[in-house]
């Protein structure tokens, strides 16, 4: 929802058909082989509904499973990762770049790669952070408990002095204010979402596939688990109404 | 886990078919309808080995699909929700049991609806704590962080003055140390992973289902995703070993 709304944002005429895993998610602490197969039923139901594009917004399922749905599929498909790195890449000035995500995408190394994919030479330090996907889903922004969870998840990152920091989680952008406080001003937070919406919008272009302002645009919501919950989450962090939204079964896909 | 480990150590000569759901946990915020649809397709992988008794070791899936796997099934199937409830009846001293557990058993009244069943004049206060399962599985069992969320949830609870608690999660178990001393020494925790192992006893007794201890047993696991993960945490936790596990396509059954 992160990612979704950045592109809401940047890409207003566009037409979106969103899925949202709520009755399998967290994609966290799943392994490569699961999260690749919920990744094909996935990609599966969105081009049940033609779409020109799509963009992978989880960087578990990124770091999982991006490289084989472009093997499969001849459609361009975009993950997460791959536009922090950059944006990392780009941002160190002491060569020293943390990332915090799941377990399943800090043991990948998907962002270790991809950033010495394009400098080899910078320092990279990871941590996985298990415990941030339920706080940010538990509406645990700006508490103590988080505080104190969190102090303990950056302190080696702290420790090793980086100058930029990844949020490799799609949840992370909801608890930039508790991280930021502990990582100190002068670091610089990545935040996937935004780089993605950029990206997105530039491959877009890229590739001649943008809509133009004329005809109306759409959004259309569909989520694995009842709506109701989605719904309610959805709009308070859209801070817009989410008109049309269905349950499906995402396991026949 | 928690309920397996109660009765392997009180069947130790029953032989056990183990079903972890660990490529769809948790259930906890999952709705009525998807709940129900995981746990017919647990019970029919579990009959597909000719066990001769279920035990559903879940509240979630309890309170929300054990009327309706009763109705479709002939087999004994068992939840945890009816014995933690018997339990805190008995124990309560001045009428007021309190009740924690995830969203979805709390939503759905089960203990509740089982405590009036019983004893309509006791007073039940429920609240339901949905970062328990992620501090328990994150093993933040005698933490700071877990000290203050735990405040916070049961803060009602104390001020109700409840003289028994039932651990409405089959998670809760591991923070019964955390959860006690913030509830004082005098509040009787009911356990119902306990509760429940009792219960499989007493029935396996009265339909004369109960194994006799010449013949070796034997204990096999199962799970929906990965095994890794889960040998290491049963483990530790069973303080045994693992010898058999591997993974099955709970979606086929």
């Amino acid at each position: 929802m992160t990612v979704a709304k950045k592109i809401f944002q940047l890409l207003p005429h566009e037409n979106v058909i969103y899925f949202g895993d709520t009755g399998r998610y967290p994609y966290g602490p799943r392994s490569r082989q699961v999260v690749r197969r919920f990744s094909f039923q996935n990609v599966n139901f969105l081009l049940s509904h033609r779409v020109k594009f799509i963009v992978v917004a989880c960087n578990t399922a990124s770091a999982f499973a991006l490289e084989q749905l472009n093997k499969r599929y001849d459609i361009p498909i975009v993950g997460v990762i791959e536009p922090g790195a950059m944006a990392a890449v780009k941002a160190t000035r002491n060569g020293k770049i943390g990332v915090i995500g799941t377990v399943g995408t800090i043991e990948s190394e998907a962002y270790q790669k991809a950033i010495h994919g394009k400098a080899p030479e910078l320092e990279v330090y990871s941590v996985s952070c298990p415990l941030f996907v339920s706080l940010a889903e538990e509406g645990y922004i700006n508490r103590k408990a988080t505080y104190l969870v969190a102090s303990e998840y950056l302190d080696s990152l702290i420790k090793k002095r980086v100058d930029t920091l990844i949020l490799g989680c799609t949840h992370y952008p909801l608890l930039k204010r508790v991280i930021s406080k502990i990582m100190g001003k002068k670091v610089k937070l990545i935040d996937s979402a935004e780089q993605t919406a950029k990206e997105v919008q530039h491959l877009l272009k890229m590739e001649g596939l943008l809509k133009g302002s004329g005809k109306k645009s759409f959004r259309k919501f569909y989520v694995s688990d009842a709506p109701d919950r989605f719904v309610e989450v959805g709009e308070r962090f859209l801070k817009d109404k989410i008109e049309e939204v269905k349950r499906i079964d995402i396991e026949k896909y």
